[in-house]
């Protein structure tokens, strides 16, 4: 891993984006984007020769890491061949891709429709359920993340969907589990669940079931704060979507893919949804590429009736080449067993023996690759070290937690009042430890906002 | 070009996809997708040994034509340098790729926020022109298509829209120009546009001027049928949405990028869209990609104020990679220029010479590589091949033509009862004339159906 020091070249890349780039979900004239010159496996670097650990995996995506050789050749081998061809056609890698996929997912979600991302996989699969059952209604849950475009947005559960909330009816939200802010007054796990089981079949009930088309839940919600849910939830989930008639859909773009140390976080609760959702991880993003996997009865809908939806770029070669090379590296390599051994046994202990010495963490939680901890001022009053959707000022905590990170080499993803370690599923034992190390540090720097 | 014959691989890539695959806009078990072995410049060919001229550019996409080897080793060199990076970074593809298109786009178009495609294209340029007005509503055209998730495929004016069109409050269809299909009863393309413009401005008035966010029309409305709007219509749009304060959003995800001859089609008719989305040719399609070029205005207003929304893969480096190649190529290899002379000088006067003998064509319109004919029933009562929105027995005429056409090695572009001729931007004059040759031999097929 070389990388030189070319401060002028980083100058004018930066330049030219503050110049025309656009950037998401920012304040463009308020944002300062670091340039980056290079990246390899766990590590990217900028162009002034500072190196950082990825403790972000990009958005929570590059779960191969960067630059994974056998994927870029097969990329540079299908440009070479067949870089695009368009959806309504066979392809080699289209196909291979469908069939490899089909091959991980769970049940018999065996058809996959293929998008460009997270979003627009959302936005196919709600479309699928409501024409499937005929059905108005979306129910989904607060603390959640869905993706960007309108619809995906609206049945989002976090800050982001509040600008765009207008006019979108038929989206309703409800609560999921989590215990350590319970919205249920619980005690235990299994309160937790038994109780939120409860709140949604009422919450169905006072919606009424004949008007729901769908129950869509992020496998463990990402983004909102990685909270597990309690074993039994996912699948009283699926026994009230079969006594009401509902459509089940999992989004599995973050969780999917290795990042829990299965191939999908279903499998931990050995449950079937319906559609099921996937993006990021598929080809750990070296490609766009998202999409839906189907399941037979809902498949069949679409026999002989046509799918009102589509994309020019459905079943992109080269970004399904990218997928088929992904998930042969993944199983060759051992990827998602590692995602899970170095979990177990370098990341939560590390994690927690963080906990134990850092009063400003409150909670720890997670699996495989997909950790949060959630930073508070208080551990008795478990109150957020920073207010739910803070800016500015009142996020001061929050960005020196951050900036600290980045001081010491780490980059972290943080969130609101969280933090979370979802390196890519390759990290290797000392790369977790050197990043485990770097969060430490970070850590005084937030204790110090403690009382 | 060498594309050896083996069917038995044809088979499998075919069985695979049968299996796994989901394909757009399709009934699954109806479609018979033929398996594609390579493509090369404008022709791709099967595993049978069968090859087509690709008037179509796949779904009017592949500009430049198949496997361009300057973009190739452009995707391959990005490749192995930095595939993918998340989008709060500045990077060099990205930056560049950002630079060169705001070089290209008229006006003070110059920030670019990139999406996957074209329908979270619109998606984003809808939610940026309902933030910066505060106003809820879209006017949008019929015989229109924007995109496939649900706010793109709610603002479009086609029968695709039809099966998700539930409850999104806040989108108003209108009649653009189409003089061969007066709605206003009008007899020159002058008289068109005068009561085009009056029909807007009087729909403007009873939806409420204060109510309307945007007008989105793509520059030449592509699918629906290349109806070129008169001289003088675009501009009178632009008075009425500076009229009223309403942002006004041309599509240029199809006409885009050389298709009409010319960078942009609003080149065409000198006029400034304030958002102006674009895809397909941006990089003909190598690596998903698509973006809405921003004014000033409007980027101002998300200056200090964060614009809600945003993807993982905005800008990616892969993708932008292969823009900045692709408009390299088309700006050093004259592509433009080669899609207006080819247009003017062959495609043109052929269609026109087509038209004069053929009786099921109705009507030759277009531009540069972007060509429509209207193929009818007769000519004088201007009844259409098959009704609109026909399927099955009732879409026999046009299946028929386009059989015939394939049988002489001519992939065509085939919707309702059209056929257009949107061939690579790269088309020689012999391959445009090989093309026109096969053309001829299928109009007669279609002549067949005429009384």
């Amino acid at each position: 891993m070389t990388h030189q020091t070319d401060s002028q070249a980083g100058a004018a890349v930066k330049a030219a984006d503050r110049a025309h780039v656009f950037h998401s979900w920012s304040a463009q004239e308020l944002i300062d984007p670091l340039a980056v010159a290079g990246a390899e496996g766990s590590y990217f670097w900028d162009y002034d020769g500072n190196r950082y650990l990825d403790f972000a995996s990009g958005l929570v995506y590059t779960n191969i890491g960067y630059q994974h050789p056998k994927v870029v050749a097969a990329i540079q081998e299908q440009a070479a061949t067949l870089a695009t061809f368009a959806p309504a056609f066979a392809v080699e890698a289209r196909s291979e891709a469908a069939r490899l996929i089909a091959e991980h997912t769970p049940g018999d979600l065996d058809k996959i429709f293929f998008t460009n991302g997270g979003a627009d996989a959302i936005e196919h699969a709600l479309r699928m359920a409501r024409i499937h059952t005929g059905r108005p209604k979306v129910l989904s849950a607060y603390r959640s993340y869905h993706g960007g475009t309108q619809q995906a947005v609206n049945v989002t559960g976090d800050p982001r969907r509040w600008p765009s909330d207008t006019g979108t009816a038929g989206v309703v939200h409800f609560w999921a589990p989590y215990l350590y802010r319970s919205r249920f007054y619980a005690e235990t796990e299994q309160q937790e669940c038994e109780r939120a089981l409860e709140h949604l079949e009422t919450t169905i009930a006072f919606e009424g079931p004949g008007t729901i088309a769908a129950i869509v839940l992020e496998t463990i919600p990402g983004t909102a704060g990685i909270m597990v849910p309690p074993h039994g939830y996912l699948a009283g989930v699926r026994e009230l979507c079969d006594k009401y008639g509902i459509v089940f859909v999992l989004d599995e773009v973050m969780a999917g893919f290795g990042r829990t140390g299965e191939w999908f976080a279903a499998d931990l609760f050995e449950v079937t949804p319906d559609l099921m959702t996937f993006a990021k991880g598929v080809n750990s993003g070296y490609v766009p590429l998202g999409g839906v996997a189907i399941s037979g009865k809902i498949a069949e809908t679409f026999g002989k009736r046509p799918y009102p939806g589509g994309l020019t770029y459905s079943g992109h070669p080269l970004a399904c080449a990218a997928a088929v090379a992904t998930i042969n590296v993944m199983a060759e390599e051992g990827v998602v067993a590692n995602a899970s051994v170095v979990g177990a046994q370098v990341i939560e202990p590390g994690l927690r023996e963080l906990a134990a010495r850092h009063p400003s963490v409150g909670d720890v939680r997670g699996v495989g690759m997909f950790w949060a901890l959630e930073l508070v001022k208080n551990r008795e009053t478990r109150e957020p070290l920073v207010p739910y959707n803070a800016a500015g000022e009142a996020n001061a905590p929050m960005a020196a937690f951050a900036a600290a990170a980045k001081a010491n080499g780490l980059w972290p993803f943080v969130n609101m009042n969280r933090t979370h370690v979802v390196p890519p599923c390759t990290i290797t034992e000392a790369e977790a430890k050197e990043g485990l190390a770097a969060l430490d540090t970070a850590l005084s720097v937030a204790d110090e906002y403690t009382a």
